[in-house]
């Protein structure tokens, strides 16, 4: 049994970032944008309306604030200023995805703050101070690294997520991305690792990119292959 | 009886407005931005924090997504985008509020949507149906207008509130701020208006202002003013 | 001899709009945005790179600070502020497009502001005061209203243009959006209407929209039916 | 001789940072925000104007973009997008300073990335090649490490500044500001350091802060222990 998840949402006004209708057919975890990196409200309001009639569950995926470079770059906020933020965020999601029925049920960080959740004590620390004081009870979607002390200490779950479309080390850590043969491109590799992720109990939550050209196929790729090991894919709540 | 209430938390990243720490012993009711015309996540945490040890109650200053014109510009917003980005925030300052101990308990719009409520039918319709897709126990502080027809027809209950620094007509409307005399500047004065207002009944709130020079010694005579009169000053809830 | 232009560099930070690429082989004018509805700085340093390379005169397409809205909602916009705001938006892009070895020769403006150019009186002023205290020798590409008495006054040129794809009542003005056949879609007709705008001579410039699924397209038909009526495009400058 | 230059314009929309009037009789060159970290069109417009009312010589003070936290956080942003940042950032500036009969004279950093130019050799190029490209004339007012280097690649001065109000080491480095005693708080210290830092020859610039309480008394203070000295107090250009 293995969940998969992917980043959706993720527009802002005019701009549109993927196929999001025909990603929710195939994830069971939306990690929805709350605004700070992409998703501005009107954005958020008919992703969550569509995950809940998908009856998938809805994810908040925070970050920082940064419009302009998506969240992909580190910033060095101060502690008390991330965990405001992070749950701001969460709950400005929370209250929409409410008005829909649904609600926010785990917490995932977006770009450069996930990276910095593996490495940057003081950021994580502050992360999981945020998600511990929204609710307890929401799990973080993430890697390891820093984090997994800070949500320890907080009483939070964690849950291990992989990446079908990234290559892993022999130790089992990801190949850096300016390294060759980081990135998986093809199909068929990706849905492979993803069966293999999910084989030998590496991850409870697989990511699929949403917003790359042949995000929609991998993703088809990767279900095809977890029906053909019999892997059942739910939610990992 | 009656409520006091302010503006609170306007302030943004390194810049502050107002007296906020003065400004809480003088209110019953504080209308702490959330983020579109004022207030960052850092500011709402300081200012939630602030309110509930002062044990004030805590109302969601809702605005137009224009930090550059402090809200206070009319923006042609499509009802359904104004009714996200109400929803959105009111959800991210009670999060806040929550983390606290406390919650948001009412909604006031801020500036020209506030000026809006009154006069555009639309756009008080988006906003009543955004208050009561959240949590229509929560009433609505407002003046008047357009918006009573609409928060009745979604089951909201609307506070009237009147200004102690602002002249009435003898028909009980504002005088317009183009017109000599609109704005009272007068302790003395903002402070008889404020008795007689709470003494006639026209007003369950009187709000003072918080951003002036003035503000808080406003605030102290019309404190001192209701006192005199035996008029209790409390929360309207 | 006609001028064709269309809206570039309408992205922001990891969002994209348009074929710009494409779109620089078929225009003569790029009204390239400056940063408030779209265009954040590297992007804007692509597309005058490209322009210039390309030969295509650079305008500076100026907006009200909207990126959530993309410039397409009217803002009540203190006329003193809006002229602060263009001369910023102009001076912004000129620079880049100097490090290109070109410069803004043009100004337009976007969405809701070029709607109030034609409608309100103070912003059309207020745009007019702008340019003039850039730089009275740039022209306006406009389609008339408010902003012709009022450009006249600064003594700024006026260039008329023309929409390839919207439909024109008898008398010469737009048929609204919101009536039947207002937007042509047809590639044919479209191309048929600017051969028929400029052979009247009724525009200096025809406009094409560089956003939607099938600009590209238009565009194409566009030269192909000018080149097939034998009239020459070029700047209107 | 010796230049006094200060942070001015530093406000945005309704807030507003400093007492920039009284500054500008005080200092010779102001470092105006740019919009970036501070400084709306509107402010921009209304400190060009007295800048070149009081013949002060006016800098572009360029900034990470981020508001939010007033442009003292990290920001790891890509070379590229730098370059691109500061150029729009001087073209705007300078565009409004021409309205005035003035012009953009020199550029300095603002706050983290202040702290870049010093230690990060990426984003010190990023930010001469920049200035290069938008005008080599144009000197660089910093304090010194990676920039020294990068400037001087690209043709441009460097014009060394020091602080009044900071304490340095006697090997010349500034004292870390969470070390005891690194800011100076009374004026005449820090009147005394300006005249010993200007008598000594080690800046040719003297830079003192705008923004705080007792800023407008310190750079008195500082003119006043000048004009004793016999220093003449007069731009760097």
């Amino acid at each position: 049994m293995v969940d998969v998840n992917a980043d959706l949402g993720e527009g802002f006004g005019a701009w549109r970032l993927g196929d999001d209708a025909a990603m929710l057919d195939l994830v069971t975890s939306a990690n929805i944008a709350c605004g700070f990196h992409a998703g501005d409200p009107a954005t958020l309001w008919e992703t969550c309306a569509a995950a809940a009639r998908a009856n998938v569950v809805i994810g908040a995926q925070v970050s920082y604030p940064d419009l302009l470079g998506f969240g992909r770059r580190f910033l060095d906020i101060a502690p008390k200023d991330l965990t405001a933020a992070v749950v701001y965020q969460i709950g400005a999601l929370d209250a929409i995805a409410r008005c829909m029925g649904s609600r926010v049920r785990y917490v995932k960080a977006h770009g450069a703050l996930y990276h910095a959740l593996t490495e940057h004590e003081g950021q994580a620390a502050a992360f999981a101070q945020a998600v511990a004081d929204f609710d307890a009870r929401l799990p973080v979607l993430h890697y390891g690294g820093a984090i997994s002390a800070k949500a320890e200490a907080q009483g939070l779950r964690l849950v291990a997520e992989a990446y079908a479309d990234r290559a892993y080390t022999p130790q089992g850590t990801l190949v850096p991305r300016d390294e060759p043969g980081a990135v998986l491109a093809d199909p068929t590799a990706i849905a492979e690792q993803a069966a293999r992720l999910a084989n030998e109990g590496k991850a409870e939550s697989i990511c699929v990119h949403g917003d790359t050209p042949g995000a929609v196929s991998a993703a088809r790729a990767i279900r095809k292959a977890l029906a053909d090991e019999g892997i059942e894919v739910r939610s990992f709540l």
